[in-house]
């Protein structure tokens, strides 16, 4: 007899944890991924503050899943959805599924304001972690020949835009880069005018957290030289510049922390969506009206059974997979949705790094701050980084540049990449690479 | 008074050499490079062919010459040379000189076919081997899901052409990638069918070497699986195809590492230049008719005191460039070119590695073949490669890679480098990376 075919779109936190768990003498299993890796999104932001390179955290999707029964990897992208007709049209193929799981995650959300993604890129993916470091890279580099004074400021100020864990981590990596790394480096270069701004418009960092956690964060970024801007709505951004009330600030790199949305795709289902594009999903987490098909991770808006709505965290994605896999190999897959076990989501706690030594985390109402809970911080991103490999490199490069306050991998890869506008506002005919 | 300004063109081995050893008390040296980083040159077939990721084998410019006296760095590039004015145009300013090094290396060359560079690309830079890397990954990405037996083959195949040190690493890299990595990883892709071609003009690979040692590398070529074809000499290359006498070969990737000339500035200088556009300098490696110019490592012919020919390598370059830095300390850039001390260079021997546990080397007239010429190559690159920090990480790397048969960067960065027609013939619309 034909085993049951599942189609999972996306091999993000989600996606990787189904297909570990869904039982392959049981199903057929397609997963599909525009890359060819799983990216361990929770250090990319080390990527982009020359901490770590590419490689350290990422890892092929066929090495992860490497032996797993029934399975069918491909490398290739969904450009449309269709429902009714139980098939996912690809680049290279066309899919017919009997059961589908959608979870090909966020991307940078602009609230509508999708001109300024070109002035002010978000941080989702290796292009934008590569290009985000070779731009503040190139900004000294260029800094360092700057006879001119306001021009040197601007090439030395960056502005994170979002007080959130994304906005909160770059704020905090990027000044420690300048302070520590890249000051030694230059010698026209002063450290002192080196900034980093950070703007949120609500009136704390961190909201998502305790109130003490977010006072605690606020602090750490200001011991850290992080000017950090509360109470402040962006009104406008363009190229090199943010407008916010009464004041323009000119900056050679503006980073867009603030938000994301669900993958566009989600648009093109023909179901009820939430604000930011996410899926207004059933308690079991499958699409309403669709009993065969579920979404997982990012893309998901569900309120859980016991009222918490729930967070776009890799915790949840991976919470929600095992939901659904479990779905499957109990074979309540054959139930209606109403009739299957609903999701609730296991809050284990939340945590964010602002510099060396200097993090906060909170689980339930047991706090941490400062040196302990930057060392908690390592350990669950060193736990949860897949595979012995990256672990140890991503280990010992954390111990290297803690002793020697220099992060390893200062390298812009390829300056032609900084023509796109989007990263650099150079005019200037750009170093190429190689020949 | 005003101490005599050196302007060094490039940072690689000859111009990082110099800027170490030059007595920054007496001059006041600027270094100049496009890049921002020294590349490991000897290490970029690893990061092609999936075992290094790039930051591993390059080390900022910064941070190697960190604290060096009288030393300026530029992030810029010589586009004009002007020898008699003694200046020269960069990108973003025009230098004045009293001593120029002219120490820019070599670019991949072709002998005249320069419409092959699109189709068979050269490793001569970080872009060329990530380039490389993702697209012999992506090919095999693509025959995983390609229901064509011919199409599946070409996909498969991987040309290198060229028998130097350059070529053999490459294609014994290739081999032992298709054969233990990527062999695991796929489940439609049947290892016996990835083949890896190299073709060689001349009666043997490693032409430079004994005889004995071209016998040795040939057969562990062979061991590996590669098909190694002697006397044959390429006759076009054109998109996906070699035509070599009486045939065809149909390859979805052709790397060319056949051979490197002089960087195209040197036809600019007005100097007599070789075949390849090398400088024919003095004994001292001055440049004729210029006193206080300079040519270090892979521009430069000669033929030293002792009647050889000195070899494209880095030790060659480092050995220049500590030879022009004690003229420099010395005093004797005072002196005529014919009354400076004429250049000798030592062989250190030459050595190159085929694959696992596989090497062969040879200093002087003692020989090593095998594990322990495998053993040797790692530690003369761990030792020479930059970076307390690099060292470790790589030296893991190996050992890893070494007990697992894996490589670790098997990642495809940017799928859409890949539409570049020179590395991928796919007129496929490839994944974007990211959103």
């Amino acid at each position: 007899m034909k085993k049951p075919h599942i189609l999972v779109l996306g091999a993000g936190f989600a996606g990787i944890e189904f297909c570990k768990r869904i039982d392959g003498e049981r199903f057929d299993v397609t997963l599909v991924d525009r890359q060819n890796h799983h990216l361990f999104q929770p250090l990319l932001y080390q990527v982009a503050s020359s901490g770590l390179a590419v490689p350290e955290i990422a890892q092929p999707i066929r090495t992860i899943l490497s032996g797993k029964k029934g399975l069918q990897i491909l490398m290739d992208e969904a450009v449309g959805i269709d429902l009714r007709a139980k098939k996912v049209e690809l680049r290279r193929q066309t899919i017919q599924y009997d059961y589908l799981l959608l979870a090909f995650g966020a991307v940078t959300g602009y609230f509508g304001n999708n001109q300024w993604a070109r002035h002010a890129p978000g941080l989702k993916t290796v292009k934008d972690a590569t290009r985000i470091r070779q731009s503040i890279l190139y900004a000294y580099e260029q800094a360092e020949t700057c006879e001119d004074d306001l021009e040197q400021r601007r090439l030395l100020t960056t502005v994170v835009i979002g007080g959130g864990p994304t906005g909160v981590e770059l704020a905090g990596a990027f000044a420690e880069l300048a302070r520590h790394s890249l000051a030694r480096d230059f010698s026209n270069v002063d450290p002192e005018r080196s900034k980093v701004i950070l703007i949120e418009a609500g009136d704390r960092v961190l909201g998502h957290m305790d109130k003490r956690m977010s006072e605690a964060a606020l602090r750490q970024l200001r011991a850290l030289g992080v000017d950090v801007r509360l109470n402040t709505r962006v009104e406008n951004i363009d190229e090199g510049v943010v407008e916010i009330e009464g004041e323009r600030i000119e900056a050679a790199n503006i980073l867009w922390g603030a938000g994301v949305e669900a993958h566009p795709l989600t648009r093109t289902l023909g179901v009820e969506l939430s604000r930011g594009g996410k899926i207004l999903v059933e308690s079991d987490l499958s699409v309403p009206g669709f009993d065969e098909v579920f979404a997982l991770g990012d893309i998901v808006d569900l309120v859980d059974a016991k009222g918490v709505r729930v967070p776009g965290v890799s915790p949840a994605a991976m919470q929600m997979a095992k939901h659904v896999a479990s779905c499957f190999n109990g074979g309540c897959f054959e139930k209606t949705p109403a009739e299957r076990k609903a999701f609730t989501y296991w809050d284990k706690g939340t945590m964010a790094t602002i510099g060396r030594s200097k993090a906060v985390a909170e689980v339930k109402s047991f706090r941490m701050r400062g040196f302990i809970a930057w060392l908690a911080w390592l350990f669950v991103h060193l736990v949860f980084l897949i595979g012995f490999r990256n672990k140890v490199v991503v280990l010992f490069q954390w111990a290297y540049s803690y002793l020697t306050y220099r992060k390893g991998a200062r390298i812009i890869h390829s300056a032609e990449d900084l023509d796109n506008p989007s990263v650099s506002k150079e005019n200037d005919p750009l170093p190429r690479v190689g020949e």
